[in-house]
């Protein structure tokens, strides 16, 4: 593309880097913001530069946090013998939008994949494998993508913690809530069908 | 959702009040800009008040341009009597690209659009009724959306300069090249049958 300024260039590469966004829709959103109140584009670029350099880390779950340990890990209401562990912060907003999940979480900060180059040291395991060693911690549930990348993690970390006296379990697999079983892919209904419970059991609460 | 952290909510926010972008695609952004070098965010983030601080729009066609004049404006070979009437940079661009046309632009900065409140003030109108006042200029070629607010425009445009000697002409509508008839909608099949040309006249250049 021959834009007819650099400002203008500029800024659409910069839109363009995030994934999903091409230049065409770059260049739209960049006018977009040409026809918006300076001070409003103004507050919308500062927003990333204040992210970036203030951006703060729970000490405990590694959760995104505005102070040294995020909310979750400073309720004491929680309860800290489950740690539910999860990819990112998308996950761990899901799972406690979910209502059903009181204990504290361990953020990843992502999932093993040797396809990225992402090995299990470039992520919080060790942080994982130490916290497991206080005693008051009983349970750890794997709340991971059923990916490759979920999976190989799921069974990474399972490995690293079997020979304690944890219980470890991972969220379960099935049919969505709402699913029209014609649609649903093979792998997935056959799952389903293997890990059937009881009638009583299998109604969703 | 409630974000862990303030200045998440505050980037996710920002993100998202751009046109098709929700909130999970903002913080899926938001995440993978935190995974990038703090340099590279700093960046990303003064790119935009760079932008909107020093932007500037070339005095005589009112595109964005680095100068007070624009590169095309400024350029002699550029044919002065022809002026192809644009909504914005981005079909500017476009028709550029092609390299079909020699002459200069007039960018509108919008289209008429009575739903959304725009009306011909709020584009450069008066402005191109004022330069076609300039004897040197001879043919007005508008070169916008065959969509509602393009006819809009169009119309209005017209009425505007049909008592000038102008010739005012539109770019052609029809079937684009390369496309299979059976899935051509019916308007533009009737269109293009209605203003079908001499075999001779109808080869694309």
């Amino acid at each position: 593309m021959n834009f007819p300024s650099k400002l203008v260039e500029n800024a659409v590469n910069q839109l363009s880097s995030l994934p999903g966004i091409g230049k065409k829709s770059a260049l739209r959103l960049v006018l977009h913001m040409l026809n918006q109140k300076k001070e409003n584009i103004n507050q919308f670029g500062n927003s990333f530069i204040d992210l970036i350099n203030n951006i703060n880390y729970c000490s405990e779950c590694f959760s995104i946090s505005d102070s040294m340990k995020c909310e979750i890990c400073s309720n004491e209401k929680r309860d800290r013998s489950t740690i539910c562990v999860v990819e990112d912060i998308r996950v761990m907003m899901a799972v406690e939008n979910t209502l059903q999940f009181k204990g504290i979480y361990h953020v990843l900060g992502g999932l093993i994949s040797p396809m990225d180059g992402i090995g299990p040291s470039d992520i919080k395991v060790e942080e994982l494998v130490e916290k497991t060693k206080n005693s008051q911690v009983k349970e750890i549930i794997f709340a991971l993508s059923s990916t490759m990348e979920g999976d190989t993690t799921n069974f990474y970390l399972f490995r690293r913690l079997k020979d304690s006296d944890l219980k470890i379990s991972s969220i379960a697999k099935g049919i969505s809530i709402g699913d029209e079983l014609e649609y649903t892919d093979e792998l997935t209904l056959g799952t389903a069908i293997s890990r059937r419970l009881p009638y009583e059991n299998s109604l969703s609460k």
